[in-house]
Order: C-alpha cells, then structure tokens, then sequence
C-alpha cells in the first residue's frame, strides 16, 4: 500500500530537509533562538509554575493496544536499608521499567520512517535494535525552552472537550489564536488542547484513546507556515484515531517528524494551564520542556512545566 | 551503631519539621514563592540555555558498587515497524530499565531515613515495597523552577576539579559566592561544582565514585541559615566520600533530606555551565529542574537546565 | 483482623516446622528422596514429553489486577548485529521485564508469611527490598524432579472444566485418585486439574482469574496427610477465589507455604497432559520442573514436563 | 568482508536445511525421538539430581561488554504486604528484568544469521524488534529432554581447567568418550566441560569471559557425524575466544545455530556433575533442560538438570 498522491503533495510544501545542513538532526527547534528565548522570559509575570505531566504510574494511559508500549512499573531494590550497619542512616532507592513513549512524552525525529526515509532523507535503517536511533535521536535535542502558547481549542469551542470525531483544523487554531488574543510565531511551541485528557483522568482509560480528537492532516502545513518550534497535545495519537481517510494511518506523524523535522509531544495534561490562562486571560508563557537525553532513544519522557 | 551527638547537635539546628504544616511533604521548595521566579525570571538576559543532565546510557556512572541502582538499558520494541500494512508510516518504539538515582537525578525526601523517621517525624515505615514512598515520594514535588546560583568551587579555587579528599565546607561556599559576586538567598536552588565529573566524562568511572570530594557535614546548616530550596551537585555520592568520620556515613543526606527536608540533586555535569558563567562573569540564571511524576518514587532522573 | 480460629486449629495440625531441622529452607521437597526418584523413572514408558508451561507473553494471564505482577515484556537490543564487521556473523539479542510470579510458576516458601512468620518459624522480616528473601527463597531449591501424579478432577467429574464457584476438597481429590487408578504417596508432586485454564487459552483472560475454581481450606490437611512434595494447578489463584469465608484470604497459601513448608504452583497448563493421560489411562509420570534460581527470589518462571 | 572459503566448505558438510522439511523450526531437536528418551530412562540408576544453572544474580556472568545483555535486576514490588488488610495473610512478589542470554541459557535457532539468512534458509529479516524471532524462537521448542552426556574434557586431560587458549577439538571429545567409556549417539545432548566456569565462581568474572577455551571450527562436523540433538558447556561464549582465525568470529554458531539446527547451551555450571560422574564412574544420565517459552525469543534462560 503506497501513501495517497494527497499526502505526498503536503509533503512536499512542508519539507523542510536540508533546510538546516545536511547533518541537521533537530529540524524546526533550530528556530528557537536566544531572541526567542529573551523573548519567552518577557512571558513570566505572575511566576505561577504549572506542570503539564500525567503522573508515571502503572495504571497510566496504556492499555496494550500499543505492544511492548507498558505503563511505568516502578519497584523498590532498598526499603530503609541501613547499608553500613544498624542504626546507621537508612536509605530507599527503586528501579522503573517503561515504553518510553509510555506517558507524558515527546517524539524524537527517530520515532518515524516512510518510503524507508528519515527526517532529512537519511535512510530508515539508521534505527536498530543495537543502539537504537542512530539519526534523530532524542538525545541529540540538548534543551526546549521557549514560548509557549496554548490553543485552547475546546475553550474557544465551548465545550469541556472536543468530541472523538473531531479533526482540529487550521481554522480551529486561528479561532483559538484569536480567542487568546496572540498570535503563534517562529520559534513558538505550540499546545493544542482537546480536553479528550478528561477521559483518563476520569477513568476510563480506554475512551480516552479511542475515537480520539487529534489534529487534522491539514495542521503540519499551517504549523510549517508560522515557524513553529513543536507541537504538544493532550492525546494518546496527537492526531486524530481513527484518521481521516482510511488508506492514510498516521499522516501528521509522518508529516511533522518525517517531512518537516518537527518534534510532537503527546499525552500533555493541558487541564490546569487551561484554567490559569483562562483565569489570567493570557495563553502565552515560558515553557520548559526538557527531554531526558537517553541515548539512542525514539521518545522519551517528559515533565514540562509552564511558566506564566 | 548510633549516630553520633555531634549529628544530632547539627540536626536540631537545621531541623523544620512542622515549619509547614504536619501535612507538608515538599519542605524547602515551599521556599520558592511566585516572587521567587518572578526574580528568576530577570536573570534571563542572553537568551543561552545550558542542559546539565549527563546522557542516559548504559555505560553511565553507576559500576554496580551500588546493588540494583543499574544504569539505563535501552532496548527496542519496534524499528520502523508498518503497523498498518506494508507501505505504511513505519514506527519504532523504546522501552528503558534503570535505577532511578542512576544518572542525573533528585533523590526525594522519602529517599533516606534515620533513627526510623522520615522528613516531618513520619515513620520510615511509610516506605514500601508496596507503592513505594507513602511520604515524600518525589511525586509530591509539583514543580522545581526557582533561580539557580553556581557556586563554583573548583574555579574559585583556581583547580580543575577538586581533590578526592576535599570536603566543601561552608567557608568554600562563601568564597564562591563572593567570587561569583552574588549571593545566596532564600529560595535559591544552589549548585555546587567540584568538578570530579570530569572524571566520569574522561572516563574515569570508578574514580569518578571514589574518593569523591563532596559536600561536607557543615553545609547543610549553612544551606539552612541561607534558606535555599534545593542543592545538587556533580558528585557520584553529593557529600564527601568516605565520609569526614568513619562512624558517621551519609550525614548529610540525613540533614538535608531528613531534618531540613531539602532535596538534594546528584551527578549533575555543571562543566559547561562553568564555563558559560566564567564567560559572562554571571553566576545566576533561571532554573529550571522538573522532576518526572513518579508516583510513590524516592528518586526520579532529571534534566535540567540553566536559561542565563 | 486476626485469622479465624479454624485456619488456627489447622495450621496446628500440618504444621512441619523443625521436622527438617531448624535451619531447613525447602520444607517438604526433603520428601523426594533418591528412591522416589528412581521409582519415578520406572514411570517413562512411552517416552513422551509434554510441557505444561503457558508461553511467557505480553498478553499473558495477567490483567493489572495484581499491582507489579507484569506479564513478560520482550524487547529487543539486537538484531542480526553483525558485531565483528559488516559480512560477518550477525547476532540477535533480547531482553525481558516479568513478575516472577506472571506466568507458569513456583512460589517459594518465602511467598507468604502470616503473624509475622514465615516457614519454620523465622520472622517475616527477613524479606526485604535489599537481596529478597533472606530466608526460603527460591535459589534455596536445588531441583525439583519427582513422580508427577496427575488428579485430573475435571474429568473425574465428567465436564470440560469445573466452575468458577467449585471449591475442590479431599473428597474430590480421592475420587480423581480412584479416576485415575494411581495413590499419592510420599514425596510425589501433585498436579490438580480444574481445566480453569481453558479460559485464558480461549482469550477470557479476566474469567481466567475470577470467579474461579480452586483448592479448598481443607486440602492441606489430605496432602500432609499423604505427604505430597508438591502441588501445582491450572489456575491464577491455586485456590478457589473469592475465598470459601470472607474472612480468610490466602488460608491455602498460609498452609502450604508457611505452616507446611510446601511449595505451591500457579498457571500450570494441564490441558495436553489431561488428553495424553486419558488416552493411555496412565496418570502418572515423572515430572521435571526446575525452579530458575534467582537469587532471593520469593517466586520463579518454570518450565515443567511430565515424561511419560 | 565476506566468510572465509574455509567456512562455507564446512557449512555445505554439516547443512541441515530440508532435512525435516522445509517449515522446520526446531533443527536436530528432532533427533530426539520416543525411543531415545525412553533409552535416557534408564540412565537413572542412582536417583542423584544435579542442578546445571548458575545462580542469577547482579553479579551474574556478565561485566557489560556485551551490549545489552544484563545481569539479572531483581527488585520488590511486594514485601510482606496484608493484601486484604491488617493481620491478613500477607504475601511477598518480585519482578526480574535481564537478558534472556545473560546466564545459563539455551541460544534459539533465531539468535544467529550470516549472509542474509537464518536456518532452514530463511531470511533474517524475519527477526523483528516488533515480535523478536518471526522463525526459530525459542517459543517454537516444545521440550528438551534426552540422554545427556558428559564430555569431560579437562578431567580427560588430568588438568581442573582448560587453558584459555584451548580449542576444543573432535580429538578431545573422542578422547573423553574414550576416558568415559560411552559413545555418543542419535538425539545425545552433549555436554562439553573445559572447567573454566571456575574462573567466574572463584571471583575473576572477567578472566571467565576472556580469554576463554571452547569449541574449535571442527567440532560442529563432528556433532553432525553422529547426530548430536544439541549441545552446551561451561564458557561464555561457547566457542574459543578470542576465535582461531582473526578473520572468522563465531564460526560455530553459524555452524551449528544457522547450518545445522542444532541449539547452544552456555554458561553451564558443570562442575558439581564432573564429580559426580567421576565418582559413579558413569557420563551418561537423563537430562532435562526445558526453555522457558518466552514467545519470539532468540534465547532463554535454563535451569538443567541431570538425573543419574
């Protein structure tokens, strides 16, 4: 099965390959420059600090459908052990095992091959299982710190969150930008919120992964127009499951990562910065968003923190 | 073995259990107050962003001295795999093993009791195998963003790296500040550089552990006179080692964990961060140092980041 | 919540503590004497071998009820890695993550413990987070190779599997014995059939687990009686589960593993030992089932084959 | 570059491909008939059980130079824990991550390829990081149960141990048979002991790894000569290491794993077996080495078991 001609045609408006040097391996966060930066900080005003991770557990928002993807199993190796003898100071210390992309996460470029290429058109067998991504590793990101924005796409709705059907267009994002009153430029990371979050955090794990909300295949063009940095939201798929034509699973994936070398972060609990920026009538801060530098890896964990 | 009178003359000194509430389980972070980072906030002036986490690999700085803290073991579950069919947007997915205090991490106040208490005078028996950290689990932490202040040791010294045998006592730390031209205040997350992680980054990775120069048991009563929120370090074990007395191990983790309920930050690479303040002849910056959620956990990796 | 009288009134009667010596480990497996073993190779007649462990998957017996207890996760750190050079041998390489009491296992005596004691009457205490178990951990059984004696109660009774409310008794027991024209004796370990299996084979992994059918609180007495080495069954629980009084939970666990002394195993797949019985009207055989001998473990992964 | 002429000609001598049909998964097992293990029945005279396994532990056989392939992490999720309240019965449960080729093991059919292909001819690419071993997994072996013979190798040649330079060679095996008096035949699983397990339990586990004696090129034309079902012994990397030609790595697993079909079983303690047999004057015995049936696994730990 080849990827339809509609794909291809968007492919090529967003590619961005070569665009930063051949050896690029973290495409468009090459925008957030330290103007950027300077800029972001002007964002801190109150210097409220809102977390926007799911808490790593092992009743997370896997449910197996994903194999091999498992929630955190955390486990314990010392439990108050006095190691240099009784009476001694005693210490505790845990082990976890998970899918890196288990939770709160960003993608790496690495994450995603079509037509057997990688962002940048490097070949897809750079990845394998000795070393994992030998292209676009998480671990060649050093740091994501920069404006963030949230498109609060449910809000600007009004509703509690988008319904499992909906495909969030170019159009809700403009809707959402102005009801923020800003506006996403170069640099910016994005946050889309759907609401579709409220599903785990209410229990019913399954629901919230599918049907999903999720960002429609006509998004990557409108981020590649604006400059954006990368792109989160408070999904499972980040796009929307079931996609929109059945003979084209995971086109944003492969057009963001793939096409445009664009990092995508997934299952973000906008929850609480949505009724901060609400309250505060401001949808812009300083984000921090720091990928834990694994080695090799496709994805990794995440704890990014809104600072408003 | 009991602990010695001189810990528990030191230990009452710094001790604030009930200082916020019965209930509180975070301790000094509720030193960070919206001013706080609102303060940080201006130390953003170039725009420069410094990772201080070391890479997550499985030849990282733990040699198995320490039973089950392993270092990260990645592993693939799939390499561009076509999940929907040949042709298909191809994925590949990651799954880690590790200890969670393996590589740069904050140990939780949960991480260390003594004399069968935890921070706040809980019993240590909160902690289990079971869910692990009852109290104190770093998932209480919500957020670590305050202003960062290097106190450089080493360069003040004018070496490299500290000698295996030196204890950073707080006359080093005053010299550093002043060397720095700053100084502490409450709120602050300080980082201590004695720069023996360069013997981890050369390769060193026994000696990096052994004999390490590290904090000394005189800090933590400084660090409580200056009301700092948190201090991390790059060091294997944070305090001296082997410890300024031999009946009298891990000191410091018990004052500041336990007694101040401080967290502590361990092999954290501050070389480029050095260099980069020596450049701008400024030693503070906004900090950024979220933890990942793990529930019920006494330690979590950390990647932080210094935005001068 | 103390335990009932009755549980006490039993455990009196089997208990085994001392009968091996104070410091014996592995309870009743003393039993298997080099006699019973050779009287168990006169059991090989056809040469057959049937395994009776399930496959070690994903999507294995568990379900996320039982917190930690995580199916086997497979991944991979290599994949035709030709290490030495391109050209050269290639090599593949995997990893897994499981509870050791997942899949087809063994629990130790170590398992369980009840009124703070554990087998012979050491404290509960010496298991812990550092090492395991301390005392009666599974590396303490050297082997376990004996007569298998197959009670195949399903087919005593004349139906596929027996149902999720069936408490299987002595009564039960004699007349699969009588069924199966053999007579338990000392030292052989005892497979009980309840055909509760058929329901993970058949994908109702939750019916599996719940309700099911299991060993009566009066089955410990008949296998001290007849002094059984062993016992293993087909279902997640060994016992009949929910429990036969809602005020004793685990009583058979409590008999076996702590008053006894007598290794217990869980998700045995009896299913084609069951047919091979029937058709050569033979339910005995000698049995192979090596625990893995992992270090202070309080369980084990095992691999059994009946050789008939 | 390409396998040495040497190589292939030996290949083309000891290839298996066909021989039991062309969807054949499990190789030489099939040597194993009724009749053969009927014949191993009656190896048990004694009723001795000797157990093969090393311990798995941390400290297990491997120091890291091989990727990935990690020593047994053992961790609690479960220390005494009243499931069902105060003063119920209370359980104890752990979980184990490792490589599944990190201590005794059974290497599957599917953990070696060269020149594109797997045994029985088929591409490697049907090993996958999504599923493992697409052919040949170790899932796909039913049991391995058959006579089992020991060749002492070092004990026939007077010495406690071979020299790590020591290529094992058909000279030696024979010389052993003699020094035995048996013969190997059809469906044996041979058992070959150079003594060099010593090095590890003795402390030197890097001495044990490097440089190692063990099987010579020659040998898999041997055990295909006479039929052997499958073969193990008592070094890391089953074959002399460093290899006799530099320019040759892991000629005898492609031999025997990808030529032949015939398993590899390392890091077989047989130590405790030498003396045994030596006493009895006897080589030969039942033996049970049953894979635990990880599914798509290219490699399994195993606790074997002599019966004598």
């Amino acid at each position: 099965m080849a990827l339809p001609e509609e794909f291809h045609e968007i492919a090529e408006r967003v590619n961005n390959w070569g665009r930063w040097g051949a050896d690029d391996e973290i495409g468009t966060l090459n925008l957030i420059t330290d103007e950027v930066v300077r800029g972001a900080a002007g964002e801190i005003r109150a210097g409220h600090r809102i977390p926007l991770a799911l808490p790593l557990r092992q009743d997370g928002v896997q449910t197996g459908v994903i194999p091999g993807r498992i929630n955190p199993l955390h486990a314990m190796v010392q439990v108050n052990q006095e190691l240099f003898g009784p009476g001694t100071v005693a210490c505790s210390d845990d082990v976890v095992t998970m899918g890196l992309q288990a939770g709160t996460h960003w993608d790496a470029l690495a994450h995603v091959s079509h037509s057997g290429r990688l962002y940048n058109g490097r070949p897809a067998h750079l990845i394998t299982a000795h070393g994992g991504a030998g292209f676009g590793g998480i671990d060649k990101v050093r740091h994501i710190v920069s404006r963030g924005v949230l498109l609060d796409v449910a809000r600007t709705r009004g509703v509690d969150r988008l319904a499992g059907g909906h495909a969030v267009t170019p159009d809700d994002l403009e809707a959402a930008e102005e009801f923020g009153r800003t506006r996403v430029r170069s640099g910016d990371v994005v946050l889309v919120r759907t609401g579709q979050v409220q599903r785990y955090l209410t229990g019913d794990t399954h629901g919230y992964g599918y049907p999903s909300p999720g960002l429609s295949v006509r998004c990557p063009e409108w981020f590649h127009t604006r400059d954006v940095a990368a792109v989160a939201n408070d999904t499972l798929t980040f796009e929307i499951f079931p996609p929109e034509r059945d003979d084209l699973w995971l086109p944003v994936h492969a057009l963001d990562l793939v096409e445009m070398g664009m990092l995508q972060g997934q299952n973000w609990n906008l929850e609480e910065l949505s009724t901060a920026c609400g309250e505060m009538r401001r949808y812009t801060f300083l984000l921090s968003a720091m990928p834990e530098p694994f080695a090799g890896a496709t994805g990794t964990p995440v704890a990014p923190v809104a600072i408003l």
